[in-house]
């Protein structure tokens, strides 16, 4: 069964929003096993949200519209949906009820003439109540072609989505689709596709998709069964291929985990504490890791030292270290995670520091060098990197491969 | 003139990633002063992306791709885009020698193969230079239709966009479209737009439009003219009043200038430094102003202080104080807010303490309750704010009133 989305509204077009809509319909569509080829944005306006529409029907068989049903003039997708489909507009009596309910609370005096526009149903239409707003959604059935129409404002689209749209789309669907993800840091796209290329010529179900994030790829299997049960026997052989192939590389299968989740998890698994010192990263480590709730009983402290002065004083890096190799050198970033060991009693200490540009670098240490540092008791694990483009990409990879960094060496130092 | 953006990309409808791009595009456009009705999404598929791209073309002047560039067997947004022009592929002796440049310095020990896929271009394509990945963007002309291919990682077309993509626009616009951007912080985006409503009502040329950003608002106002000096009169004295209605609150009226460029600005003006001490945001300030091209000039070290040991131990905030009062309280990031000054020899110092959630909060401390102070000399500044939303959104506005606080504590100390 295939799906399209239709997000009507102007502000999409101008950029003044990003359309998350479309986003997280896609998602739970996706999770439903519906298929989805096509999306498209058309502003307010009924000869071209009606073309659209049309078209939509044309090539998928259930159509969800959001947008463009509130009380004003310029609302207009209701009315389009019902001419497209030849329908009347009927007023429904229950709605109306609801609206003037929902008023009577609001700091409305009386209720605005344009809002009873709302309680005007195309004939036949399943109403969902809106707990959220005015503007009920609607499922318009006629000749096998179905068109769902929910309003635009994420509040009050989702939980209409969830409570009431989903249901019913389940009963409509044939099969199952189920995914796993498998998520890689450490190797490139291209690298990942090579490796996989023999699995991925051969795949009718389950199909294998790779995804280029900063620093990672994701990997995601994904097949078609009558149940969960079979889906998982296609899919789990697949999935233990892939980690078997990448072996360290793959840092989790779960969907939600983030990179840094794992590193919180491994830490905590292991009762070992983290801390960090960062030069050109200035911070963003130790950000990444206290994004994970929780977080706090891992992490516990870091340095942001920017200057060579910071770096002495706070990480007992020496002068002439700094002096003899640079800042930015294998020495220092050794040093820096050493020191940070010390200075903050943690069990582990990841130091970087590195030329994030667009100035500073000469032909011996061009821009993008950047080097890290793992320390762990008496071990100490050490990266250079020459990382490709501007500033702000040059420290997120270097923030992904301290993130991995401290992942190996839990990995090397303790098992999973 | 007008436009149309297909998206390109199977993650875009499963939903794993949200469509920026086609935000980012769309309001350039608008400020080229060219019309968009439509913006299409589909999939790494030729039968589909051709279908999609030829009745774009049959609606818009100009159609934008992005996405489906990239080395992998399912980029396939050139050899369709060829297709539908009738154009033959050829290798682009220029663009080899840059994807060879590209990896000679990279982690990779060798070119994969699929690489080379990159350096061939529809016959009398212009090609875009990519200074950031191997895709090449390209602009197709044949029979007054034109293609702009670009590829779809952000940091890569962004920059293509911005660099090669609007100057080639703007030589196709018949009236020339300027803009002047007004950076507000410290108001929300309603009570921006209510107290613009009598300049917004009344607008025609130049028009006024406000943009959400987390913490900020940012005012746009355009005029449409003959050139770049009647321009600068429309829009100058509409400027001039939207800044004396905001005051202290605008932060900038340069486009590209953004919040942590304007206090490292500041900074520097006044030959100041600034040192960070942060609980609830872990690092993430530094990161901001780390973020500024020479920041070193002004910042040489933050501490990342989530235990209440390490604010102790670092930033010399009292047992009693944490206490007494709290982690989470005005007099706690007082303290560290003045200890991280004394600990860095820094001239100001800004401090943030608070609950990011989701675990934590009480009646009396609920989740998104946030501290912070800013200490120069003998001053300190201290804010209370109460945040809404998820860990991520408390921590990402945090960050944004922090650099705001340290921008008013200069301006209040020394002036612009």
């Amino acid at each position: 069964m295939t799906v399209e989305v239709i997000s009507v509204g102007t502000e999409l077009l101008l950029g003044n929003i990003v359309n998350t809509n479309a986003c997280f319909l896609a998602q739970r569509c996706a999770l439903l096993g519906l298929s989805m080829y096509n999306q498209t944005v058309v502003g307010d306006n009924p000869k071209r949200l009606g073309e659209a529409v049309r078209e939509a029907l044309l090539r998928a068989d259930l159509v969800i519209l959001t947008g463009g049903l509130g009380p004003t003039e310029d609302d207009l997708t209701k009315e389009t949906c019902a001419q497209v489909l030849e329908l009347p507009l009927v007023e429904d009596s229950h709605t109306r009820q609801r609206i003037e309910e929902y008023f009577k609370n609001s700091i409305f005096k009386e209720i605005p003439d344009n809002n009873w526009k709302q309680a005007m149903i195309p004939e036949g239409a399943m109403v969902l109540d809106n707990d959220n707003g005015t503007a009920p959604g609607l499922i318009l059935e006629k000749d096998h072609r179905r068109l769902i129409l929910l309003p635009g404002p994420p509040e009050e689209m989702i939980p209409l989505f969830q409570g009431q749209v989903e249901p019913y789309l389940q009963k409509l669907r044939p099969e199952l689709i189920a995914s796993r993800m498998v998520k890689i840091c450490g190797k490139g796209e291209s690298q990942v596709e090579k490796e996989l290329l023999d699995l991925i010529d051969g795949q009718t179900n389950p199909t294998i998709a790779t995804y280029a994030k900063t620093g990672e790829v994701h990997v995601r299997v994904t097949a078609c069964a009558p149940n969960q049960e079979v889906a998982d026997r296609l899919i789990r052989p697949v999935v233990k291929e892939i980690k078997k192939r990448f072996g360290i590389c793959v840092y989790s299968t779960k969907e939600e985990e983030t990179l840094e989740m794992t590193v919180v998890r491994l830490l905590k698994k292991h009762e070992l504490t983290v801390a960090t010192a960062e030069s050109c990263t200035g911070g963003l480590v130790a950000g990444r890791i206290v994004n994970v709730p929780g977080a706090s009983d891992v992490f516990r402290e870091g340095f942001v030292t920017y200057s060579n002065k910071a770096k002495r004083k706070h990480l007992d890096v020496s002068k002439s270290t700094i002096k003899k190799y640079g800042a930015v050198s294998k020495e220092t970033a050794r040093e820096m995670a050493v020191g940070g060991v010390f200075a903050t009693d943690s069990d582990i200490c990841v130091a970087i520091t590195g030329l994030a540009g667009p100035d500073g670098g000469t032909e011996e240490k061009p821009v993008g060098l950047v080097y890290m540092a793992c320390c762990m008791g008496d071990h100490v694990m050490t990266e250079k990197y020459q990382f490709k483009g501007n500033r702000d990409k040059i420290r997120e990879q270097s923030v992904v491969r301290a993130l991995d960094l401290v992942r190996r060496m839990i990995l090397e130092q303790r098992g999973k």
